[in-house]
């Protein structure tokens, strides 16, 4: 295992450190591993809490900040946070008007948030839940009950997070965080795996011109595994596979995002080649190109499509002011 | 080789078509390999244009916008730009104001550029130059003499731009760029080697407990090769490299920059052993830690650090709209 660490007991710990450090606009409680907002909570503004396990970043603790998150709970490395940190986000963001928990569809978060939403309304707290669930390569996964949540947290977490900072009621926050999810798929795929600090041996193998379709953040199995092809035919898989599920038409957000160890610059040959693909079928009216839910250092990327509507689209383009995301403020 | 991509004599046009795709704000001229901002030439502004090879995403691209470059050339992969280019990219911005031409210190890039200048010079374009050479690791390299220019590129053209922003005259942007990279100093380390996609394998071998101290972003070789650390003992040899060569004190401007395939949470720990390093002695008064001058797939991160003025900081300060960069607008 090569990596820039210290030791494997201690990356989590000292990559929040690190967060900490770099931004004075978070506030990190490293005992617990909940990065905050500085400044919360907010007044009557509903409290938007993620997190899930680390190794995914700039999610969830990168998204923490104005228009999106107002807390995450950091997990060992692809390892679920545990309630009790749950809990001390939820209390920290409750301004009055309720919490929404954005959890991914894997069963150690949804159980642990399930369990935190519990001891959040034995203290008073209103909290709802967000389930999300866009990956369509697999329909139950190694940690999953039903499809794996992915990219579409990242648009969930922005849309649910703008339409919180105008201080809508929690009902109408969560409606939107469940239509965003509903209106998203995601496809991943990997050339290389990543490894986890404490297992210290890549989590699985691919042969040297082999690649596995449908991978899943944690290096779950996807769908089959496949010789080494050109972007192109790659991506039209990928675009196959989520245009089977959702009809690829009208405007779409659209995010090609790399699994941690792929360049930038093959990052925007796949986007080209799924520019290319929808040519003549949808628009893509939004897009991200770039790192956002990771794998350790895994090559490879997965495609996230938004069908948008009008609202979605204004709500996505209002001020985001985050460590990995920002614009327009 | 692993990569996705569709062939290697396309990696460049394919990805330049993509960022094409993704970014409106930008105008793409495929055959000449040029990317500008739409609305070029901004009447009475300094445009700034720079280039280089391709491989180092977002670098130089990426940071064209509001704010910092007008005009980006891309080579090919680790290959200089030519003359052509640089010419067509420096008529494109010239706003009657001149032109900057920020040039990363490697034999082929001086040398297109100078005569790029000359070029413009007899077409009636006043050009000045600026060559970034910050990297302490070795005072010649493989493909340059004196030092590489590295890391400090990324400051000198967002302080740069943001000067031209305002309508300064030509000297005093170029005189700011000279004053940033003055100022600035790097120093990497590769875990891994990047694979160049004509070459087909890896630039070099690195055992697998083993890195290299003072890499360059082309795989030049560095200053030695080691035994792979923690991350705090690589980061003080980092740290005491740039150290021993300029006074680390006073408000720094510090860059963690992840080399291409190093995940966001190594680089975090990394931009802590840096703010623990330079505790006592220096403050951290503003920094970035990501991916912003990559050398492909190599793992590994690199640390520029300039030590600011009042003037520096708030020029870093403003506003900034790129792929690659942006806050404040």
């Amino acid at each position: 295992m090569k990596k820039l660490i210290n030791h494997p007991d201690t990356v989590v710990t000292d990559a929040l450190a690190g967060m900490a450090a770099a931004h004075p606009s978070l506030s990190v409680d490293l005992e617990n591993r909940v990065i905050t907002r500085a400044g919360e909570p907010a007044a009557g503004k509903v409290g938007l809490v993620s997190g899930g396990g680390s190794g995914h970043e700039p999610l969830h603790g990168g998204f923490v900040g104005y228009g999106m998150l107002d807390a995450a709970c950091a997990g060992e490395v692809f390892t679920s946070p545990v309630p009790d940190q749950m809990l001390v986000a939820t209390k920290a963001v409750d301004g009055g008007a309720g919490v929404l928990h954005v959890v991914k569809n894997y069963t150690g978060d949804i159980l642990n948030f399930a369990m935190a939403a519990e001891l959040a309304d034995d203290e008073g707290i209103e909290v709802s839940s967000v389930v999300v669930n866009d990956d369509v390569a697999v329909q139950d996964s190694l940690y999953t009950a039903g499809r794996r949540g992915v990219g579409a947290t990242v648009f969930v977490e922005k849309i649910a997070g703008a339409l919180a900072e105008r201080r809508a009621p929690l009902t109408e926050v969560a409606a939107v965080a469940a239509e965003v999810n509903e209106r998203s798929r995601s496809f991943g795929v990997a050339l290389t795996s990543g490894t986890v600090p404490a297992a210290g041996k890549p989590t699985f193998e691919l042969a040297d011109q082999e690649i596995e379709l449908g991978i899943g953040i944690h290096g779950e199995p996807g769908r089959t595994r496949a010789a080494l092809q050109p972007a192109r035919d790659i991506v039209a898989t990928v675009m196959d596979a989520i245009g089977s599920d959702m009809p690829l038409e009208g405007d779409l957000l659209v995010m090609v995002n790399g699994m941690g160890g792929t360049p930038l610059i093959e990052l925007y040959i796949a986007f080209n080649e799924v520019s290319r693909y929808l040519a003549g079928r949808a628009r893509i009216a939004r897009n991200l190109v770039g790192n956002y839910i990771t794998s350790m250092e895994m090559q490879g990327f997965s495609v996230t499509v938004c069908r948008l509507t009008d609202t979605l689209a204004e709500l996505w383009d209002a001020p985001v002011e985050t460590p990995g995301l920002r614009w327009g403020r």
